[in-house]
């Protein structure tokens, strides 16, 4: 197989510095990165939603798309799924339409906050009629897991307050555990119940779970099914994730990520856009996870999952993108000299060891994950073989500007 | 007049204080707040708009709401209104309306960021075409201006961009330089443009007006019928409102507010709901710059507007209960004893001059507001007379509810 | 005994709105706040320690001051002490010198930041001999608590890394459990381990501890005699600290409280004087938890302790007014009418229910604490009493200007 | 001259893709980069200085130091120094020595924060004499900077308040216009004031330059050789830093940086070591600044300097990889394929006009700053080539560890 320019060159540099570069490339080759139905369809604000040409209007599309995704990065086989909006009446029809297109059905995400009846919270609402629904919601996502081939359901609730005494932190925490304990003893063997937490929004006094704390605390109440969903956006200003990351894992609750990045808020922008150095210390993180019997087992469990928000930008070309940062971070972290590192650690040498990840960081990966994917029998440059496709142009023909929904997909 | 429970008491421990409590109280009187239009439609975030039962639907059923704020308070005479959400054929009409009903139209809003043409920015925007239909919509907004007899255009742009190396910073400043001469020139004499900043949303990588300084530097480029709008939600964390409150009154480029109260980001809560004591600090520089003569013009032409998104909460009430927050702060700003307070900063008595603000702000004011409201004909307690009188109710009754629309007015 | 002026009127109204006034009365007559002897030395920031004249030099000095804010407020008997700077010879013979001046020892800190072996952290360090180091001194201090009577060990670590890669987070987490599992070994039954967290500072990269969540699983892992310490300015911004309050109450892990208050970092300011209202929501979760059963051993159990740093400001002066701004929102809370709060949480009713919040914070209750101090034989004003009595001039003539220190007390 | 590994073909490459590669290596030869005296010496937090071994303890040792950088790096000829801390009584002997060591003074700092008089501010305190104080040592400062042959005098105030209500904003800002005035008169032609900004810290409440616009306005004030000097630790979380930048330099503001790094308040990190995109993208602008016609004078002015704190890593090695981070970025900016950005932007191709900056952001330019070091006669790695030259222990032998002073040098 004829080589990618520049890969020779690096190999032979990052064998020089005692690196297996066939192991790396196999962990890259190994990789799997799971996409979102909504990234598809058009997104905004709460101010306005543009519409892109083309945009996915349906599951049907959503999964075309996310093919599409797939043949260009050879790493997203899986799509995650959002009940209502992505409801249909026959999922075994859905899960042959997606294997027809060389994809599997993910985690299945119900949706908790947009119905009129979830104005003040739904399994923490004060009035047990709505916690019953969403409960209910929640057991029929269950059932179309298991309809789908899934083993994720994927918690994500919009519970919280607006106003100092609004409602009790209390008594709202106690319902909070009550549904999701019913929910958790209907899960059959194997499926995880990964709970997300946010610091805030759309609630903007309290939220329910607002911390990796909350999360975990509720997910030990429920059992070892129950693991913390880390969100890369839903932090205060200034956390340090890779830390928490480390601490869930250690703790064996680290169950998954929605991958995006933000430079204010929960801003859901491509992931690695804003600070590629941050992803790349999570998955430093997480490659040190995996290689610790310790941890290997949580670490190697991790569902990894794209949640972003598309507002201004071509869909599938971003989420492309989003795939390739991913990948750029993983590649890095995996040539990270751990030995050198942690010899400099255990020295107490604070400079050579930061530099340790310098060094790795520093390194231009692009030529070996152009190998890699030449090696899988794709195209090196995922992106740009994607314009070229003229795919964009085909759907945005032949699907047109669909009417705008709200900032959220799904919302009225 | 039959005093109000406790006003006598209070009044006297006032005047024991030093306190004109007559003048207080002509303050009160005097003092104005207008309210939005667009905080009696519905309104949401991104996730869900929560319809609210008999929410106005047109500017109609908007004004009709304002002036059931003015009957209950006294002191919302005006209404701000939003082009084209407000948009009507027959502006002398509209006039007659409001006034038919007590009010007139406040500040004029352009809406410069819902159009599909703004996806990338709107007199900041790469295409000159778009950039002149933004100020085509400025232009029109002087004009509605003129008819409805406003005489503030105030100007918030969206415009910034998402991702790193999407635009050139300098050459969108330079757009919007250019956009805004054009319109300063076509404002008549009188007119004022309030030039609002925004530290972000919906932009997510950079806002083209991100802080004070840059709204500071182009109303000085334009000249002195520029001014600063400070909305209060509009901040980075921590920052220190009221200094930048008290500099920009110094600088004389203070033009407006655009009240509401934040804990996390833009959030557009009640205005002092979540940080009554900031709200007071605000108004305690507004207080002090009136009562000097380098800054009283200034001051005294500060508009007060109060801009807030009522998610979840009933709208009229909310904008009620808005009103009551900033008297309930002026009221408390107009307590403080300011020749003491002078003394003690001079003799740099750091805890004695804390605590002249502390012995103003933990007054309660709440009978001399009552009696304020009562010396002018009015419930001593609006929000209580609000919801005896049954308005809520009917209008629930006559409206229903409106179909939601996305999480900002207007937005589709 | 003589009324305070205005508190008579302030009881009728309270009585009428249906708060049972002499159990108001009894409540804050009960409270007790633990001041820290080091805020009566000298102490500054990283830029300058500030001198001021009187501050005390050495443990004696710091129980004569402390004595004198317990005797101006009647609500402070204990005094918490920091090993090595409050280090004595003769355990029995402080705690004798404590009872004559009506005082106590209160909380017992070991110091694990300032000595040279530190640099790399304490606990988490990399090098055994340094964890070793720092295991024996918070044994020491578990004697010294028991020498001097106390039962809380309250344990803060500085532990933390300032490079990305200078060490691993998961072998630290097991270095820091490990050291504590020998000291909570040798904890006398009755003794509670305080456990505190922090965003950040001194470390600027990763704290050990950086939040509730970890605090709260060390605890967990450690036995109930562990709990987490709230310092309220160790968050980041925008934090609810009410919501972690009654999460860790409804957990039994809410052990005590270091008070002060924070604009930005952990600015260390008096308690109270940036933002009043969120004290008074911390307490209302208190003295909600107090009040319900399944929350009320933990809740009576929570430690209230001081910790601020008073750089440009009379110290004792400063501790006075910390202790009233606590006595404040104490107040406050207990004025809540609980009864029409759960009442409006449970209708929905989103604006009721914050506004009976509202009522009892906008409610003045100066006479009220006046007249508790009368009842207990105290002034009514306590920090006018302490200025009149001439103790800062007294201690200024006596004790002069130490040398300052550095920014920390005892820093060197 | 031989080449280094690597550096062929990523000549070749950046050819490939139209980079006139020596230019780029000139560029990189011309950058200067000032580094600070205090850099050298021992400074820590407030909590704790951990004395280095061999650090530094006078401005000969400083310079000493400074030299060794300087013969390592080949772009840091001039050193900041800061008065009194760098006081001497023969100026032009320090001159001399600065010289025959192959350095030049560079800015002058004076200090306006570590006597026990600024407590309460130096410029803006209330009390004239203390202000006085503050305009001398200013005065002498920049007799110093005449008799040392340096251009600038920059001024950091540490002005603010502790408390609301402490002192009047306004008030004080119109000491502090009066105090740089007179400065700003004494001024000879062709010094620079450049006037720095700090969002908090040591003061907690307000500082009197909280932000960029209120330097900004000073410096209008009075005139055009008073700039703003950006800090890049002195920002809120989450502040776009390069649109400020650019900002400042479209005005013509921008005077020079205090370069460092920090993830939560002013950590004064190693600059580049927390987020080094955000450190390329501020380079970007000042490249393309440098480019523009409009822009270019006061982009080439700028001046680059280094501010950090070395807490618990060595001095020299530190400052040598600070200065390794800023040529890093530079060489970065400097690849960025200009016209093809400017056409993505104008086309609105958001996604291509930031892969334009990743595209250089990504290459690994560590090939071509060793070459450019191997032209200028220098160690390709300067990092290395000083940990081999045996200084460090060299230092530590012959000047032992100094008794620690404060958090910041020059503290007591």
């Amino acid at each position: 197989m004829a080589g990618v320019p520049g890969y020779e060159a690096l190999a032979e540099t990052l064998a020089r510095r005692g690196v297996d570069v066939e192991a790396v490339k196999a962990a890259l080759k190994r990789q799997r990165i799971e996409t979102p139905s909504w990234g598809y369809g058009n997104s905004g604000t709460r101010f306005k939603v543009f519409p892109w040409p083309g945009a996915a209007r349906n599951i049907y599309e959503k999964l075309a798309d996310a093919a599409v995704v797939h043949r260009f990065t050879g790493v997203c086989p899986t799509v995650a799924i959002h009940i209502p909006w992505d409801k249909v009446e026959d999922w075994e029809g859905l899960r042959q339409y997606a294997a027809s297109l060389g994809l599997q059905i993910g985690a299945v995400n119900p949706n908790l906050f947009q119905d009129d009846d979830y104005r003040l919270g739904s399994v923490c609402h004060p009035d047990p009629r709505v916690r019953r629904r969403a409960v209910e919601h929640m057991l029929e996502c269950i059932e179309i897991a298991e309809k789908v081939g899934s083993s994720i359901l994927s918690l994500w609730f919009a519970d919280g307050t607006n106003y100092p005494g609004q409602d009790d932190f209390r008594a709202r925490k106690h319902r909070m555990l009550e549904a999701l304990s019913e929910v958790y003893r209907r899960m059959p063997p194997g499926m995880r119940m990964l709970i997300e937490y946010k610091f805030f929004e759309p609630a903007f006094y309290h939220t329910d779970l607002a911390d990796w704390g909350m999360a975990y605390v509720i997910a030990t109440h429920l059992g070892p099914q129950a693991q913390v969903l880390v969100d890369t956006g839903h932090h205060p200003q200034g956390t340090n994730i890779e830390h928490i990351v480390a601490f869930l894992l250690d703790e064996g609750r680290l169950g998954g990520f929605h991958f995006n990045n933000r430079k204010y808020a929960d801003d859901d922008l491509i992931v690695g856009s804003i600070n590629p150095f941050e992803l790349f210390l999570i998955f430093n993180e997480l490659v040190a996870a995996e290689q610790d019997p310790r941890t290997a087992e949580t670490a190697r469990a991790v569902a990894y999952m794209i949640d972003q928000s598309h507002n201004i930008e071509p869909k599938i070309e971003a989420m492309i993108q989003s795939v390739v940062n991913i990948q750029t971070a993983y590649a890095k972290a995996l040539l990270v000299d751990r030995q050198r590192l942690r010899e400099a650690q255990e020295a107490g040498d604070v400079l050579e060891a930061h530099r340790v990840l310098l060094e790795a960081y520093e390194t231009d990966v692009r030529p070996l994950l152009a190998q890699v994917r030449l090696e899988m029998g794709l195209d090196p440059d995922p992106v740009a073989a994607f314009r070229r496709s003229g795919y964009a142009e085909k759907v945005a023909r032949e699907r047109g500007i669909a009417v705008a929904a709200s900032g959220y997909p799904g919302a009225s």
